[in-house]
C-alpha cells in the first residue's frame, strides 16, 4: 500500500502555519505498515490542487487530504476531487441535518447560508464525522485509490483520522495484524540510548524497533508484522525484555503513557493528592496534569508563585532564606514544595523554581538552572538540572523533570 | 517569481522529524515577493525525487532542496538533480579542500573518504559554503530555473539560506518591496467576519486580502507590493480603515500581537499587575502570559484552586456560595477574582470557572460552560460562554477570552 498527504492551504505556501499533519499522518501510517512516498501542500487554487491530486490518483492507493473543507469560496478541496475523480459534487440536506446543523445548534448558533457548502457530497463519498467542528471529512474510492478529506484545524483533524480512517485502513492493509509497543523513557540522552541499543536498531526487521525523541524524552517503538495478535506479541517481547534489560531504569511508562497519565493514575491509585507550586514553570506543569481528564480525583490545586511575595506570603517560604539563597535555590524549591503540600493540604507537594531565560541569568545561576522539590512533608526530594534549550524548552524540561522526580517520590520509577 | 520547495528524506516520510524548513523558506520568500506554489517531501529514492524534480524544473522559476547531502549511499540529491538537469557531477578536488576539509581541521579530525561525495559538482554548479557542517550547499541554473542544494540540519540549512541563498534571490526579484500588516480579531466567528469583508476578500488584488482562522480567534493579513516602503503603506493604509471600520471593535492587535502578549504590554505600561485564579483551565491561562520573557513585572502569581477547599482556604469563596450555586457559576468566579486579586496583592484579579468536560457535564451546566470574572476589587466584570469542542479546546477558548476580559476591563478593547 503506498499513500500519500497533500495539504491545502495558502496559509501553509506563505509560513504562516507548519504543515504539522504530515508527521502526525505519517508516524500512524508507518505503525500501519503503509509506505508513504510524498508529502506535498499546495495553496487554495482549484487548478493547482488538480494537478497535484491527478498525479497522486496515478501512483498511490490512498491519498489524505488536510484542508479546504470550510465555508467560504477559498475551502476547494471538495470541487478538486470531484473535478478530477470525475464525479458530480452536490448539495446533501440529510448531510448538513446529521453532519455540519447539530455543532451549531449545540453552540446554540444558527449555520449561515455558506456553512450548506460543507455538506456538499463529492459523488459518492461517504461523510466522517466530526464532532469538534463544522467541517466533515469525506471518504471516497476513485479507480484503486482510496481518497480521504479531513478538515485542517489539528484539533478536529486528529480525532477523525482516529476514529473514522484509522479503522478504514486497517481494513485495506487486510490480512495479518501489524502491532507495536512503546516504552517511554525519560533522563536518558538520544544518543546515548540508540548507542546501548544499536544492534537492535541496526539489525532487527521484524519487528522493527524505532527511535523517536521528543522534548527531554524520548520513546522506542517495536513493531511487529505477524498473523495473529498471539503471534505479533511473540515476536515483540523479546525485543522488549532486551530493551528492559539495558535501559529499564529510565523506562516510566508504555504504549500511550505520558509522564502525566502515569503521575494521575499513580496518585489515584494510592489514593493521594498532590499540589504544587510553580515558579518559572508558570502553570505549565499544573496544566499538564489538568488536560487528561479526571484530574479532579488527584489534584488539589496549584500557586503559581511568581513573585517573590507569592512565595513568601501564600507559600511561607522564609524570607531569610529568599534572600541569603535567592528565589533560584534548593532551599527555596524545598520550602515551596512544603509550603504547597500544607496550604493546601495535598499529600505531596512539588516545588519548582530556575530561570527560564531568556535574561535573568548570572555566571552562578545560568539561564536553563531548574530546581525542582518533591515533599510528602516527612521528607523533601531535590532535583538539580541545567536544562539547554529557549525559554519553552526550558519550561517543558522543568515541568517533565517534576512529574518524574513526583513518580520517584512515590517508588513507581526507579531512581 | 514562482518557487517551490521539495525536502528530500525518508525519516520526513516516516513521520520521524517535521520538515520544519517548508515553514521557515515560505515565510522569509513571501517577504521577499516570492509566490511559493508546491511544498513537497519525498524519500531517498533517487527515481521518484528525479521525477519530482522534472515536475518542479517545468513549472517553477527557483526550486530549493533540502537534505540528502550528506557522505552516505541515501544522499541522492546531487546525483538526482544532475540526472534531471543533464549535466555530470564530478568530484571536485579544490571545492573539497575549501569547503569539506576545513571543516574536519577544525574539529581535529579527519575527513573520511565518503565525505569525498560533498565535493561532488552538479555541472557548473556553484558551491554555497556551509560552515556548520560537512556538507556545502550548492546553486546552479538548469533551463530557466535557479536550483539551490541545502543540507537538511536547520543549523546548518538556515544561516547557509540568509548569508548565500538570500542576497541571490533578491538580485532575481530586483527592485520593490512587499509588506503585510495583520489584524488580530477576537469575539466574533470565521465565516462571520468574512461574510463582513466578502468584498474585500474577493476583489482585491494589490494589496490582498486574506484570513487566517486558530483556536478561538482569526486575523487577517494585508500585503501589498510596491516599488517602495511608502507606497506599499499607501496601499495597505485604506485597506486596513475600511476593515477597521466594519470590524474594529473585534481587534485587539497588529502584526505580531497576540492576546498574551497584548495583556502583558498592557499591564506593564499602565503599571498594574494581575493575578489568576484558575479552575478548568488550570495553569493554561498563567502559562500563557509566562510564556512571553518579561512576564515578572506584571504577574504576582495564580493560585490553581481545583478543589473546592482551596477555593475556599487560600481564595477565600464563601462555601455557602459554593454550595447554593455551584462552583461553576457567576457568583464563584467573581469571588475567585476578588479573592486572588486580595490575597496575592494585585490590582487586577482574574477568575475562570467551568465544565472542561469531557464529564461533568449537566443539562443546566453543560460542558463547555465557562465563567469569567475581572475584578479590579471596585468592580468585577463577569463573561459567560458555552463553547463547543474537546477538554483542550474549552481550556484554551477559555483562557483566551480570560486574556480578552482582562483587556476590556482595562479599557484597552470595545465591550
Amino acid at each position: 500500500m503506498r499513500a500519500e498527504l497533500i495539504a491545502v492551504g495558502t496559509e501553509i505556501l506563505l509560513g504562516q502555519i507548519d504543515n504539522s499533519h504530515a508527521r502526525f499522518l505519517s508516524e500512524d501510517l508507518a505503525t500501519l505498515g503503509i509506505s508513504v512516498y510524498f508529502h506535498s501542500a499546495v495553496g487554495d487554487n482549484i487548478d493547482r490542487l488538480a494537478t497535484l491530486l491527478q498525479t497522486a490518483l496515478s501512483r498511490s492507493d490512498i491519498v489524505i487530504l488536510t484542508g479546504g473543507l470550510g465555508p467560504t469560496d477559498d475551502d476547494l478541496t471538495r470541487e478538486a476531487v470531484a473535478r478530477v475523480a470525475g464525479v458530480s459534487c452536490v448539495y446533501d440536506e440529510s448531510a448538513f441535518e446529521t453532519h455540519v446543523a447539530p455543532f451549531f445548534r449545540r453552540a446554540g448558533r444558527t449555520a449561515a447560508e455558506n456553512n450548506r457548502k460543507q455538506a456538499m457530497r463529492v459523488g459518492d463519498a461517504v461523510f466522517l464525522p466530526n464532532p469538534r467542528g463544522t467541517a466533515p471529512g469525506q471518504y471516497l474510492r476513485t479507480g484503486d485509490t482510496h481518497v480521504f478529506l479531513l478538515p485542517g484545524p489539528p484539533l478536529e483533524m486528529r480525532p477523525m483520522y482516529r476514529e473514522s480512517v484509522r479503522p478504514r485502513l486497517l481494513e485495506l492493509v487486510g490480512e495479518g495484524v501489524i502491532e507495536s509497543r512503546v516504552l517511554h523513557l525519560f533522563g536518558i540522552g538520544e544518543s546515548d540510548a540508540e548507542t546501548r541499543l544499536k544492534d537492535l536498531l541496526r539489525v532487527q526487521t521484524n519487528p522493527t524497533v524505532a527511535p523517536l525523541a521528543s522534548e527531554g524524552e524520548m520513546l522506542f517503538r517495536i513493531t511487529a508484522k505477524a498473523r495473529s495478535h498471539a503471534e505479533a506479541q511473540a515476536l515483540i517481547a523479546p525485543v522488549e525484555r532486551e530493551i528492559m534489560d539495558r535501559l529499564g531504569r529510565f523506562v516510566y511508562g508504555f504504549d500511550d503513557d505520558t509522564l502525566a497519565t502515569v503521575a494521575q493514575r499513580s496518585l489515584i491509585e494510592s489514593g493521594h493528592s498532590v499540589a504544587f507550586a510553580e515558579s518559572c514553570t508558570g502553570g505549565l506543569l499544573t496544566s499538564m496534569l489538568v488536560q487528561i481528564p479526571g484530574s479532579s480525583a488527584c489534584l488539589r490545586g496549584s500557586v503559581v508563585a511568581y513573585d517573590n511575595a507569592v512565595k513568601v506570603g501564600v507559600l511561607g517560604v522564609d524570607p531569610q532564606t529568599l534572600e541569603r539563597d535567592g528565589a533560584v535555590s534548593e532551599a527555596v524549591a524545598g520550602q515551596m514544595a512544603e509550603g504547597v503540600c500544607r496550604q493546601l493540604g495535598a499529600d505531596y507537594g512539588v516545588g519548582v523554581t530556575g530561570v527560564a531565560g531568556p535574561g535573568g541569568g548570572t555566571a552562578e545561576k545560568p539561564v536553563g538552572l531548574v530546581y525542582v522539590a518533591v515533599s510528602d512533608l516527612r521528607g523533601t526530594n531535590i532535583v538539580r538540572r541545567v536544562f539547554t534549550g529557549n525559554r519553552e524548552q526550558v519550561r517543558i524540561r522543568a515541568a517533565k523533570t517534576a512529574l518524574h522526580a513526583l513518580l520517584e517520590k512515590m517508588g513507581k520509577v526507579r531512581q
